[in-house]
């Protein structure tokens, strides 16, 4: 069906191509990656924009001996597909099948892998110094793009990098678009580089000091020699030459031609060197060029026409909750802010930036930055809604620590995104967050049984006596509770939800799982005509003692039930009470195991880890001895 | 005693002294820092250069209405005696007395605490934009070292920062030595500022490019002009501008005069700028400023002869015991190499260095960088061991889980200063790192009892099946443990060591509380006539079940003692095990309890956390009744 591409078995093949066969290839993979993507959903507009990166690097470098770290591995389809794992990748992101990043355990090709964005250079001059302690010549890429360059971990890699000899290159895949719109003067300052607009200034300078005269023709002449200076040996160009980096560029980075010349000239050169590509983020696609945030990741789509397909119907995001709701707030207090680490739409805090354009704060790629930033919004008296996917809140773990928690600063931290996230995989999965800060002091942890409890919560926060709340809520649908325009609940902080009574068994919930516990309840009277007491714990921290004491008295086993792992999180809060307070009592936990736990359906994931409602009524089951 | 420092009880009293008072005033404030640290240890070096900084911000600015945030509170010795700490300064880092860093609870001038390096920009400017939203005008000040720039989170403060047009100075305190000697391609960036190299670089081409010539008077005309704009309209000259600061400087920082001209023109221009200070660590006390690294935080010294008076004999320190083992180990394995960001000398890795100047690297203030790059070079066939303290390692907890255990990476995090840490206080306290690591998979967690086995763990860390480990012990001395010249021994995995048999009491340790445990054993049994169960765990993940098996058959009741937060960690894990495997077994937590533990002493921290050999055998008598 592809006249090239179906050739492709490993870049070795792509040696032999002439220049016309490998743009037909990189035109084949396009339209390959366009195919799968449609009905196997996947980030389809920086892959689109990259087509040419990984075959030029194939084609130049000598891979695997040449080592490609690419940056938060969404970029790198075409390198996938091209390294052996073309048919691989009608399953990309299904269980079973591709990661949607790149992973070491997956190919050879794939040096080191990455879900979380910036990590590339640190990685690649690991790699590099790696093979210069052993010996080995071989060049290290690090292809990363202008919206993970505004992590500070890009930075700490430019910076100690710039002072080694390591036969670096940096591959600076600037598509002038991150997730969202991107922010930030790095930003400015590549659009600054990209127009000429600095040389430009230095040569008007040197033309006004000197006016009109005899020795036009002259300077005409000097300033080219200037110009040769400033843009070959760019010393005073670009931030990059500042971190010792020799900048090259920009240069058409979907142009294969200049880009494999480029990447030919720079094998050669040693030293940390940056090269600065401008691509069209979903390139050669024409409603992804035209849409660049919203084709980022758009679901299945009609390849003909463009049209995304809405699996439609089914009940509220929780991220529509999330933004009608702060919206709703900030009306009401003026000291509400929200911050977003570059995801002003996927989070739903668009909805309160059209509102209130000058209290929403993208930040950009830079976590840690969110949530200092947050701390001293606080100190200053403001009330910020930090919203961050659990996944990513990792990265700030010590500023939520540091700047907030120790500080007794009130932030109302909303995870986004906790809990099992399906297709992204191990990379993304929110399931750590309850066990990492619990241990804080000064923050209390929360999660909403559905949307009307998300909505009440966020309420709630701004006026409990806890400084720093986590509100932690998953991806996607919520469970069709009534939430819009109702008046909000004053939720009071450590209260448990008590939403069966009953006997012997015990089922204690954290957040949606309360769902499918409920389902348990129905089922096991139903099944074994047993009254099983649940409650909707609400809160992880300060965790309702009072119906810990209730449950251990009238049930001889609990269930923990949590969207999380079984290590450190409700099952960890719920033994240690027992085991302090009430030893005897038998608590078996629910969750997700001490293990990664790689793509599929969030579905999928939940049968894997026997978080299912059958898992849980199978556990009751046994107990009843039926 | 001093004619000047004695009035000043707060920053009012300032502004009505005259250039010749304000410099004696700086002398008077040296003479007291150095007085009091003398006897009472701080980070003297650092609050040395900072004097002149200090007096001239708080003539020129309004505060606490002008808000100054202080990157690592630990240069602003002189900030907290001019604002109304100057007596409690006699009790700095003293239980009661004043924190060592800038915080805010202390004193409304420390608009913004730390402990922990490179959050003041974002901190700064979240005042700057909170002032902003109320309509405040006022001035929004950070003061951040050299060392404290090279961190990622400065590079995204300053990223966001230089977008918007908040009127926030940086005052970059360059004394050109951050805790070790600094690293980085930004660091050589300052110098070549400063240094003017990069503008007589482009000087030199444009002379080169037209050889000698009968234009060369002209030509000095024209450089001229070029010198002029290129530094005083200096779009081009630092990487500062580059993101979008209007930067002003090199100016000697130990020169008030100038610093007061510059801060107040500063004043009255607004947007992002940028105000490079040199300065010298240590400025005014000789023995400092000829070996600013010993005297980054020297201890009790001698002020007459500057001798640092060592409270000497004890055992060696836990440091010393790692450097010397890594270093043996590395000669024997070239495989193995040693990272630290900026901690080369308080973690002994300097011994390696010494020996291996190749296989050591000192990343700088960047730990996210020192994990991800410790994850490449493992990508790449080595063996990391990185070296980081536990606290700071809050700051790489990302990169530990996406980088390494995610990847199956084998890398060794020696987590040194791990546990209740003494004088530094709430931000350096190393008590969360158990809780915070356990839930994540390929990961072992390990802590020595003593010498011995820190040198035993690190040999069978190297071989063990387990991915990544890590080995967490304290700051400062052992146990007295025989270490030096033994042959190396293999500790499996996951196995406890029982230290003494006995019956229904067993104590469970982990880390060098094992020496205070075996004394309750002692005095259990010589008051109470009674033989504890006692197991050193060693591994807190994977834990020892067998032990623990043993312990719930033969004790109703476990006594859990760990050198960290009681939430989470070793009762946290020992309570998940009893209560899903052995209900009806009773666990008692000793350790950190769930609030943030201010400065003092380490034995004063140990008794106010109710965790020494006394508070346990308290416990241990209940349980027997007596």
């Amino acid at each position: 069906m592809y006249q090239i591409l179906d050739t492709i078995n490993s870049p070795e093949d792509l040696k032999s191509l002439d220049d016309g066969q490998l743009q037909l290839l990189c035109r084949e993979i396009r339209d390959y990656i366009i195919e799968c993507c449609a009905h196997n959903p996947g980030h389809i507009g920086s892959s689109l924009g990259a087509v040419e990166i990984a075959v030029a690097l194939h084609k130049v470098m000598d891979t695997p001996k040449d080592k490609i770290v690419w940056d938060v591995g969404h970029q790198a389809y075409a390198h996938k597909i091209i390294t052996g794992r073309r048919k691989a990748f009608l399953h990309n992101r299904e269980k079973g099948g591709l990661s949607g990043f790149t992973k070491m355990s997956e190919s050879e090709y794939d040096n080191f892998g990455a879900g979380h964005a910036s990590t590339s250079i640190s990685a690649a001059l690991g790699l590099a110094v790696a093979d210069e302690l052993k010996g080995i010549d071989a060049c290290h890429v690090a292809v990363i793009g202008d919206g993970a360059m505004s992590g500070g971990l890009a930075f700490e890699g430019l910076n100690n990098a710039g002072i080694r000899k390591s036969n670096l290159l940096v591959i600076l895949n600037d598509n002038r678009i991150s997730i969202d719109v991107p922010a930030g003067a790095l930003h400015r300052h590549l659009l600054h580089i990209t127009s000429g607009a600095n040389y430009n200034r230095i040569k008007e300078n040197i033309w006004r000091t000197l006016g009109e005269g005899r020795f036009r023709a002259f300077l005409q002449a000097l300033t080219r020699s200037t110009k040769k200076f400033l843009l070959h040996n760019s010393q005073t160009v670009s931030m990059f030459d500042s971190l010792g980096f020799r900048y090259f560029g920009p240069v058409d980075g979907n142009d294969l031609e200049q880009v494999i010349k480029m990447l030919t000239r720079l094998k050669s050169i040693s030293g940390p060197k940056i090269l600065h590509l401008v691509t069209v983020k979903g390139k050669g696609y024409k409603p992804a060029e035209e849409n660049p945030t919203v084709w980022h990741a758009p679901g299945a789509f009609d390849p003909e026409t463009g049209e995304t397909i809405h699996t439609g119907g089914g009940p509220d995001r929780y991220q529509t909750v999330f933004g009608q709701t702060i919206t709703e707030l900030a009306e009401a207090d003026s000291r509400i802010v929200g911050i977003t680490p570059a995801m002003l739409r996927g989070s739903s805090l668009d909805i309160m930036k059209e509102k209130f354009p000058d209290r929403v704060f993208d930040v950009g790629i830079a976590e840690g930055h969110a949530v200092t930033f947050s701390a001293g919004l606080a100190a200053g008296g403001m009330l910020p809604y930090c919203n961050i996917y659990s996944t990513f809140m990792q990265r700030a773990y010590d500023n939520v620590v540091h700047d907030v928690a120790l500080q007794n600063l009130k932030v109302v931290f909303c995870l986004d995104r906790a809990g099992l996230v399906g297709e992204d995989g191990a990379t993304h999965q929110g399931v750590f967050d309850m066990a990492a800060f619990r241990s804080i002091p000064n923050l209390a942890i929360a999660s909403p049984a559905d949307e009307a409890d998300l909505r009440n919560l966020l309420y709630s926060a701004a006026d409990s006596s806890w400084p720093a709340t986590i509100i932690r809520y998953p991806r996607g649908c919520g469970e069709g509770a009534q939430w819009r325009d109702r008046p909000f609940e004053s939720i009071p902080f450590g209260k448990a939800v008590l939403l069966n009574d009953g006997a012997k068994v015990a089922i204690l919930s954290i957040g949606p799982m309360a769902g499918k516990c409920a389902k348990v309840v129905e089922e096991a009277r139903k099944r074994l005509g047993a009254e099983i007491l649940h409650y909707d714990m609400r809160f992880l921290k300060p965790i309702d003692t009072e119906a810990l004491d209730h449950a251990c008295k009238v049930a001889s086993t609990l269930i923990t039930v949590e969207d999380g792992s079984t290590i450190g999180g409700l099952f960890g809060a719920t033994s240690e009470y027992v085991a302090a307070n009430a030893p005897g009592v038998h608590v078996i936990p629910v969750g997700v195991p001490d293990k990664f736990i790689e793509q599929a359906s969030v579905k999928e994931q939940f049968s894997e880890c026997e978080m299912g409602w059958e898992n849980i009524l199978e556990k009751v089951t046994e107990i009843f001895g039926i």
